[in-house]
């Protein structure tokens, strides 16, 4: 399939649909209308429908309650929470008070998601209040300039959606909906922004009007139009960062609609599972744990907060860390270890004072002369000893109530006083989260097949 | 025992008696006359006899031949080993040629071990051509300022012997002689600088003449009174300048002749070695070469480099050290490690280069996409993989020839050229390595007395 063919085809499958379109054009219309006439507000579309920019299927609709900025916080937060819960309840049904940095309400609307977002309708963005207040400017930014674009929007982020690096929520650490905008802006298309990613290195900065008032650390800088202090890709790992260059060298040599439509990833069966741990001589330990009630964006990572954590235990007791992940499922979550050697030698060696501090030193070797395996010898000005190791598997490490004290995440550890289970091995095998299984040892990456494909080249 | 008490009698046991006396200076004496004889050279006595530090039952004498500076070194060569040498055959028997930095004649006189070593006489320590010159120079110090201090000396000496730390040589990295001299010189005798050893810290310089004109990076620092830049205890460790502040502490709290002359070390039994093996819950293995025919100062530095070197291959494949040393024996060496554990997972990460190349990111996926146990995927931009481990036991590692490209010393090197055996667990227990097994596996210094005295104490 050529490029042209291979992208119109799938523009075909993910440019909304005319009833879509009109569907969701006039929910949008009676809920401005039911703002203004309120006429304490004045509502606004923002997101990917205001902009056009938005994908077959999606079913996300954002309504903005702009509010007088002279009005408190605290008068908005009522006020406006207040409106939007009127709103909600004349309109749609499950109506839900979420928070970002303000409360908001969240309500289905038919097969519709709506977010009602009260907001200060402030002069300027460099006026605003809280960072909600940005996003009217990000939507005005965008429709002002996206004209013939959209088309490009949209390949793009299906484009990374299928490449596992859409989203730049804390699970994911990938792109944006609004970088992906702004990237479609500077390149001026998605072919030639794929072009240049071939060639992107950490450090590169993209300021689209040149307006950027600050040095930034992350990987890749887009600055903001709008606020000349804000990185858009500033929760960008390095590690999707580099995926999305591959991902773009692997589709400019050899276009496919696989890129934006993956197949299913493989799922291990249970005996290909043993296999494998057996055949990776590796010891495999789950920690599993009630999951909070929680949102992913604040669980997921104190999830990896923990693992870090237990990890950092395990080494500090001698194991190493072949590899770990977490997951968080639905009703449990689970810490997975893989460690390369679980069984240690019983002795292990304790470093003592230094010998020129008398009193420790007669503590120390007082202390152990009687109650060790060697030792107390001196090495380099330093008393050692050698002495039984607390913790010769990992097993009984992680049973142990030792691990409350390493810095869990707070839910977490509230979950953990709770109780925590340990698997071992072929028990790890747990429903649940045979796809995170599949994912942690079959280790392969969307990219695998642009690999497979370039080694063909070269035979 | 008073402390008195404890030194008059480590005196009596330890001051030459007068038959040793006559009979050093009575040959020393003709070995004098003869090199004065000659015409071309003045004979001079140096070391402990010519300082009247000598211990009883020491053998060692030391004669000089000091020839005219303007001489060439290859004359100096020449003539001083021909004079030597005609000396030596009129005199005893069973002659070698031996070098330090020049060649000297070593022989044996009756029961005493002579060396005869020619040299530069020259006008001052500063004209010194090379180190052997040097020595009249401490001679003449030590003679013309020990004066009533020689039991001090005798005593100190004994006390480092004791100890186990007495000698410069690579193989003790201790106290030498001479440097033992001038610390009494220094301190005014045994127990002032006992007392005073107590307080010392690494980085303690002492510089009797106040000339030093040099910074020094070693522990402790004793300025050469006949060479500013010299420093005495250069090759003096942390290590056993910390046994030795360990010892005088022990000494003065409690003192006794067995830090004099302390009882001999407990030697393993086979039954007690195996249940210690057991009970540590390591893995050991030796590794023996042919001792290669040189003095220790010069293999067993080079064992210790193979060690090193040896344990860094070990460790960069995964296996963890709990300690690891070695023994130069008359017939063959050992190099034992005793390893934490000894069975590695079946599969090792493999790092790749950073995706940023395209040339190597290309060989690299291409290469591994077919032929791992996971991967090739992508974090903080590099690719990994997940490869076989080429050694899952030290054992396999330890039998490789890969070892022999490693940094081994070069005569080490050059034996295991031949050929090593390697040893695992019990069989590593070989008659001629008991005592080194003993004191690896009983890590126990001569401290340990001290340790269990003050123990005693605190209960």
């Amino acid at each position: 399939l050529s490029r042209i063919a291979c992208e119109e085809t799938v523009l075909n499958h993910i440019r909304p649909k005319s009833e879509e379109y009109e569907h969701i054009w006039s929910v949008a219309g009676r809920l401005i209308g039911a703002v203004n006439r309120s006429g304490i507000a004045q509502g606004m579309v923002v997101g990917s429908v205001a902009r056009d920019t938005w994908v077959r299927g999606d079913r996300d609709l954002d309504v903005f309650l702009l509010f007088d900025p002279s009005l408190s916080r605290r008068d908005l937060e009522e006020k406006g929470l207040g409106l939007a819960r009127d709103i909600a309840r004349e309109f749609g049904e499950n109506l839900k008070e979420k928070y970002a940095e303000h409360p908001y309400i969240n309500v289905a609307i038919g097969d519709l998601d709506v977010d009602l977002v009260p907001c200060f309708a402030v002069e300027t963005a460099a006026a605003i209040k809280s960072a909600v207040d940005r996003t009217p400017f990000h939507t005005k930014y965008i429709c002002t300039h996206i004209k013939e674009s959209t088309d490009d929007v949209l390949l793009l982020k299906q484009f990374m959606k299928g490449g596992g690096i859409y989203g730049s929520d804390h699970v994911t650490e990938g792109f944006a909906g609004y970088l992906c905008e702004l990237l479609i802006l500077h390149y001026g298309g998605f072919t030639p922004l794929l072009e240049a990613a071939r060639n992107w290195r950490p450090g590169l900065i993209i300021d689209l009007i040149g307006h950027r008032a600050k040095d930034f650390e992350e990987p890749l800088v887009v600055v903001d139009p709008v606020d000349p202090r804000r990185n858009v890709a500033s929760s960008l790992s390095l590690t999707k960062m580099s995926e999305f260059i591959e991902l773009a060298n692997g589709y400019l040599e050899q276009p496919s609609i696989d890129f934006f439509f993956p197949p299913k990833a493989t799922r291990l069966e249970y005996e290909e599972y043993v296999d494998l741990v057996h055949a990776r001589g590796t010891a495999i330990y789950a920690l599993c744990i009630h999951t909070p009630p929680l949102v992913p964006d604040i669980i997921v990572p104190q999830l990896r907060k923990s693992l870090d954590a237990i990890c950092g235990l395990l080494e500090r007791h001698g194991f190493i860390i072949h590899r770990a992940d977490c997951c968080m499922g639905e009703d449990s979550s689970m810490l997975l270890f893989e460690i390369a050697v679980d069984r240690l030698s019983a002795v292990q060696i304790h470093m003592g004072p230094t010998i020129f501090n008398r009193v420790h030193a007669q503590k120390f070797t007082s202390k152990y002369v009687d109650n060790c395996h060697a030792g107390p010898y001196i090495m380099n000005g330093r008393y050692y000893v050698e002495i039984e190791r607390p913790y010769r598997r990992a097993e009984q490490l992680l049973g142990s109530a030792i691990l409350l004290e390493t810095s869990l995440g707070k839910h977490v550890k509230k979950a953990m006083q709770n109780g925590w289970k340990v698997l071992k091995g072929e028990d790890c095998w747990v429903e649940e989260f045979i796809p995170f299984l599949s994912s942690f040892f079959n280790k392969r990456s969307p990219l695998l097949r642009i690999f497979h494909q370039r080694a063909e080249e070269i035979e």
